[in-house]
């Protein structure tokens, strides 16, 4: 339960209530009877979250309000891990990389290389893109797949790649270890919902202006469906002044790793979208919890067919991979 | 010069100019004639900073044209450093901390103890306080100043503390080492122009909804006024979704700093306003690069007459402190 | 070609060319070589729309420099209009009204005729419904469908209504007369191509955050694959204060229907969520310009099944079918 | 009193009291105590205004819980009028018109003759000019504030003018009939104390991410500090996608004026900035219930120091005189 308000006893001293609230973390707000007698205190929704049958000993408080999560199945993964190959989210941090689009066998074998050798255990690469413009190249579809699929098994790597259609779900169930459903369709329900039915685990985008609830209950959708689990990621909303691609809330991603307990990846290649920046944010994600990171790299940025621009190379690919192995929970966890 | 647009050959080979961008790290749309032919590449917001002479080599590029920065003062900042009392802003991080409001000298003094402990180097503190509504508690102002400095002296920290008035910035300035301007300030003009008289180093922190170029041309404002130097303050802007008080923009700060080479510090406190959460966003940023953090603490949240539901107790300081102290910057300068 | 660039020629006199710019209400920006010679004057994306032919008589302009839009299929749509049985957009405005979702025959019937009083030439439902929440009631699906067309069909209404699978868009296309993709479809590229390849018009809502430029192009999407043509609703877009739903941008309405020449209705109810504020969104609405408004109604707002507090009612309903009527565009149009 | 809560008798039909709300236009959430039983239903922000004792009645609602405003003073200014020369705000519909910036006696007297022709009652320009880059022209000052008195005295029209600084406030409130804080002041607290003490009628713009709470509060201020009336101004809020200059938004016009009873102005011309759209959004602001409109022109935008892109010339200010006359507020006045 999410607590919600605290009910006043008829002989409550409010600034009591007020200052016991205040030092459990909780920003309050006085809710008052027709004859002006404060009757509760209302809690706001950025308070610390406090376990309401703390809140009910607060002297004066008759009791606690709250709302239902609404997203119960979502709620009973708190704390737990999820295992994709060699990646155990959750646990040590994971490096998932790997092109922007599979355009050639060569590249993507080129990159789960050059991931592998950075410390990946999962290879990304999309081989159906959501693509703005209806002119641009949009993926090479099921041969993509196919090449995605070998590149990963030559190198060891589980795969996590895109599904944007519920008529592709199966040809991409077939080939991915975690299916992604991308921003775009965080909310495309009919969608979410044939995803849940291939029971596979999911890794599941935040939509560029979706709330934490909305995207709470997305992922209540996918469990519901079917889906064993679901790993979350962020990858920047839409609120940025035009100097950086957009927006990187890690707040939200505190917020789910310290209170909801889920298992959250970030995505700093499409949060920034600049090359010269992806670094700062990939520490920033980990040193706040992260349990792991995507990042777009391309042997030859050059040629890349998709947003090349924030594609790293391998110098830079090896300093995110550095900081992988030097955040404490790598090292805490026995060598794999 | 900020590169905005690559001027083509008349014989260039777009897609070759395109492909020279992409492994730049620029993105970039394509200009045209009436007659249809591309004659230039525009360069978007987001793309890398690149130096124009490295763009001037792209075998089919004839000219690079840009914008001036419109803040040549700020760029002289570039690379240097700040120093307030012990703190040296741009060399190890800088831990400020201190209460929302100065309420009395016994708790502004527990708080200079709280920070001092920790690690702090400069005491933070509102005696005049911008509030929202014209009813609340807006500060002890000029016997809160003076409480402010007796307890910085006896602690051996630096003082920085807002100023909200033009008629006050005298009386500000006579007690701070750093004089802040407050993010529902930053575009008060007058107000900056007054401050940059004062000719002492400004905090300047963003507005809620401003724009780097904004801020970056507020602390130009303050520079031509007078003002020695500006330290930057990122403190969370609007766009959140409710669950957090405000959204820490943590690419701006990684863009003040790699790219501008400005100093600046990050306020966790009000980005995120849950005492639970406020850890986490503090490693963040130092892993970003932040100069240092501004964190509002207090000796007994409970009876904190602003903001309690944010402010770290005891423990919780010492921690951001150890975040500060395991900094890889902190560790590499002789102590002091 | 949307005008980008002014180039200069050598001996241009800068401030008289950008003063030109100012008359023809362009916002521009300096660009200069590596010498600091201004070479050019960029065009802001936010300035009056300016032939491109003009813009090259100013005196010391050399040529000017744009983008194509990239929708060159939705270009095409400027100026003309989309017949939908007695409903004609682009002529005189449209109402359309109808239950957020149908309930019942007897609940869509009744709707139908009130609707039908009010002035109303198509009858809007949801048979298939969008919720944030997999455990919300989501539509009676194809027996809906039948409900609806029965119901228009016994009003002499046209019949839009919502698909959200690619997997029922046969089932919707053989009942409805405009075919409506949902705001949080908008990128659903899959549904887009989809719902192209039925062959019938569309009403195309405006994601929750998506700018004018993607909105169009999954507009020109949606023709691409084979709609004949598209009605744009803007419906309000993320970014209120909490005391509205949504915030309805009709900036983007004036600007598409002006600027652009295309068909475009606005949904208030979404907008603004309020019933007793629906009303002077409506008339704002058709004052700059719409097409026409698509209204929720109810004849008994308690019983809704989904967004009852939006509902309008009978009298409430009249007076938005009044404000068509006055609208000087159905009084100079024969009455059909 | 809002109201914000509907509290349970014991043994309420829930899903009774739901429908009683929806009928009344309320979003609500169940709040459960520990024991999982519904005690009480939250109203959301977003729904119709009612009054308690209306809530009150719903069989199986015991009371009806809200927070007082915190605004008293603004309150009391429901369906007030403010008359400021010959314009009544809150009766006919006022135009405000006038130049961005005074430049020169010339200029402003041209400008005030246009706007009495177009039938303006009060004339604006901007003597002190709050300007984002500290190397822009930023007014003429104290000799710009005498020639718009002197224009506007010549041609029979009240004035309203920018104070930005707490030291020019009296130089201002002797020239101005309405004196006006800017958007970046809005939470200028100091400015606000300052303009209230010179008791004279203010009008204040929205901040550019203000939410109403905040505007209301920052209005209260000015009231308690002794101005005598508020007129407020929407002027666009940041959200906008580049193609219009800001976001205007017409639901919080609605709200304040239907639901608040306030008079409320609306700027289009900073809202959009494009000449081209700027009649389109004014009619829209009239439709939906705004008191009058601010509108900047020129004589000759070419030769304007500020603004010259959004600036009307004398044909389209006309248009915009011509709304203004056929709104049925004006025709039900005598004319005066």
């Amino acid at each position: 339960m999410n607590p919600r308000e605290l009910q006043l006893a008829p002989d409550a001293n409010v600034h009591a209530v007020e200052s016991a609230a205040r030092a459990f973390g909780l920003w309050t707000t006085r809710l008052q009877g027709s004859d002006g007698h404060t009757a509760a205190l209302e809690i706001q929704s950025h308070s610390q979250w406090v376990d309401p049958s703390e809140l009910a000993t607060i002297p004066g408080v008759s009791r606690v309000l709250g709302t239902t999560s609404g997203h119960p199945r979502v709620d009973s993964l708190k704390g737990q891990q999820t295992t994709i190959g060699d990646a155990v989210f959750g646990a040590a941090p994971v490096l998932i990389a790997g092109p922007c689009s599979v355009d050639s066998p060569e590249q993507v074998h080129a990159c789960a290389a050059m991931a592998r050798a950075a410390g990946a255990t999962v290879l990304r690469g999309g081989a159906y893109k959501p693509r703005t413009s209806p002119y641009s190249f949009d993926g090479t579809g099921l041969e993509g797949l196919g090449w995605l699929r070998d590149a990963a098994d030559a190198h060891g790597l589980a795969v996590v790649t895109e599904v944007m259609s519920e008529r592709r779900v199966d040809a991409v169930a077939e080939v991915a270890d975690l299916m992604q459903v991308g921003s775009r369709n965080m909310q495309n329900f009919a969608l979410l919902d044939e995803v849940g039915r291939a029971a596979k685990p999911v890794l599941l985008k935040r939509g560029v202006a979706s709330s934490v609830k909305e995207w709470l209950l997305s992922a209540e959708r996918l469990l519901v469906a079917g889906a064993p689990t679901v790993v979350l990621c962020e990858r920047g909303i839409r609120g940025d002044d035009g100097t950086t691609r957009n927006l990187l809330d890690l707040g939200a991603v505190a917020l789910l790793k310290r209170v909801h307990g889920l298992n959250i990846v970030v995505d700093p290649s499409h949060a920034i979208g600049r090359r010269d920046l992806i670094g700062d944010l990939a520490a920033a994600a980990l040193a706040c919890g992260a349990d792991g990171l995507m990042i777009e790299i391309h042997p030859d940025p050059a040629s890349a067919r998709c947003d090349g621009p924030q594609a790293l190379g391998d110098a830079e690919l090896e300093r995110v991979g550095a900081l992988i192995a030097a955040d404490p929970r790598s090292t805490s966890v026995p060598s794999r």
